[in-house]
């Protein structure tokens, strides 16, 4: 029994779906729903091929509230660079949460899931972050630029701090952001004191020690931490998740397994439950930031549910614009 | 950076890729590639959605001589047939083992599992099963058919016996069954009387007891269990699985937790792991069948393996007819 199945390419969802505060409502409501007990998210499907630096994972969340659901591939091959290719990709796919078929395929090379992943911090940032005048970034990758793009949709700063390892490579990431925002952007070498000027730091890195130390957090701050996805993956102290006024998580099982969260209960500074997920600050069910000087952290591990978010937001406008090829199958 | 994508319909691969010897020797190679030390193949996602009777999977393997893997999504929506859709659904993600781009999407609708699970079934019987004069199945679906004629292709029967629940669904399965094949095919009510004629049987059913018992093996007897493939199902007594001379699983793991294997373990019949898998046998590195009266018994809950196998057999088909749909993505 044919039915139409939608294919859309990378090309045209990055014409189609921009980094914008519609995107960021989207992830907010994908996080919401997830936070409801009728969400459904299992673990991740995760492969590792260690003989060739690479990496393949599915994820995959039903949502309340959501006629279908995306299951996401992505991959991660870290010798791509000497072939002249990206190192990340992959597809997703739509399918009814009602009959099982599958509606699209969205050829978007992990596109979406830069976007998802940034729309996160700004949602994070929203209902987590004080009034911000400077924003730091550790990283100086795509969500790097990503990720400070998005906050100052929801917590428009007038200062942005750029760390890296490579110097040069800050350099250029803070110009392409000063541009990108037409505001005040530069490198700082120094991690300790761009956290010290920052009321607002994304960490980005693929660090596996830790780059923000727990005695730099100063009242007033909110670190999300979407560099650590994966086992061995760390960006800030465990001391600093225990110290903090409030951890919150993407999802909790999640990040005890791959996020922040892991190290420090390694270390036996944090349970492994009872945390809050920023889904139940969305909701209300749980407060966010209570005072300008409170101290937040957000583990950023990436979640199905915002798949299933984007995915769904992207097909609507490739729809809604008749974009795509479409396919009896 | 744009490169080309091949999306192929259910359809089309219903034309291009036939359940014949090639099929089973594609699926064969996978089993032996997976048998190696070097092939990779993560647990599988899986998803129930018990408000709605439906289950989503996602299975994958890297295997060594296969320049890319499959990842395939399969879904089981078990409301569908009063909307009158297929309950089985999903698609195969071929991907390049070298780089992690995307090479094609073969949206099958679930034939290609279909396929690959019913060429297992062949490997085992090639390896596992006696000379066989009367072949016996359990369930009326799909399968049963699939089972029966891919074990024709390798063990040339004259008769068949066929039981379900429903007699009539039984007698129009063996009819259908001794058209495909001219031979003798007819229902029989009795599991016991079919199992005591038949040299091979094939069980294909969801069932969530046991419809083998294990008083029922006699000498010369090979039983492929393909119904199981999730915590709860069961068709074989889990005494028979320590009773035969020989069990075989397609993947120890795997069918430790959603196979045969399981509820034999839970009773403390089985040990769980040291025992052979089928992979091993094909390649020669474990004895199958040694002896005309032993009693065999295989395990398939279905591997990534058999997925990436089939998907790639597919795919090169596709290719060579140039079949599909081709887009810059």
């Amino acid at each position: 029994m044919a039915h139409d199945i939608r294919i859309v390419t990378e090309a045209a969802l990055r014409e189609l779906v921009p980094l914008d505060l519609i995107a960021v409502d989207v992830v907010e409501r994908g996080f919401a729903a997830l936070s409801t007990g009728r969400a459904i998210m299992p673990p991740v499907l995760s492969m590792e091929l260690p003989e060739i630096e690479a990496e393949v994972d599915a994820k995959t969340a039903v949502l309340p509230g959501f006629d279908s659901f995306a299951l996401k591939v992505s991959t991660g091959f870290f010798q791509n660079a000497a072939l002249g290719l990206p190192s990340l990709g992959g597809l997703m796919v739509v399918i009814s949460a009602r009959t099982g078929q599958v509606e699209a395929v969205l050829l978007d090379n992990g596109y979406l899931t830069d976007l998802r992943t940034a729309a996160a911090g700004a949602v994070a940032a929203r209902h987590l972050a004080p009034a911000v005048e400077v924003a730091g970034v550790l990283g100086t990758g795509l969500q790097a630029r990503a990720q400070i793009l998005a906050a100052h949709l929801v917590r428009p700063f007038g200062r942005v701090l750029v760390w890296g390892r490579d110097a040069a490579k800050a350099k250029a990431c803070a110009a392409e952001i000063g541009e990108s925002l037409g505001i005040e952007a530069r490198a700082e070498v120094d991690r300790a004191r761009l956290v010290a000027e920052s009321q607002l730091v994304v960490t980005t890195t693929a660090s596996r020690e830790p780059l923000v130390q727990a005695d730099w957090l100063h009242p007033g701050l909110h670190i999300t931490a979407m560099g650590s996805d994966m086992e061995a993956k760390i960006e800030i102290e465990p001391a600093a998740l225990a110290r903090a006024d409030l951890y919150v998580a993407d999802r909790v099982s999640q990040c005890a397994e791959r996020g922040e969260l892991r190290s420090a209960i390694t270390a036996g500074l944090m349970p492994a439950e009872d945390h809050a997920e920023l889904g139940a600050i969305v909701t209300g069910e749980l407060p966010g930031r209570t005072a300008p000087d409170q101290v937040t952290i957000f583990d950023s591990t990436g979640t199905g549910a915002q798949d299933t978010a984007i995915a769904l937001h992207a097909l609507a406008l490739a729809q809604n614009a008749g974009v795509g090829t479409v396919i009896k199958a």
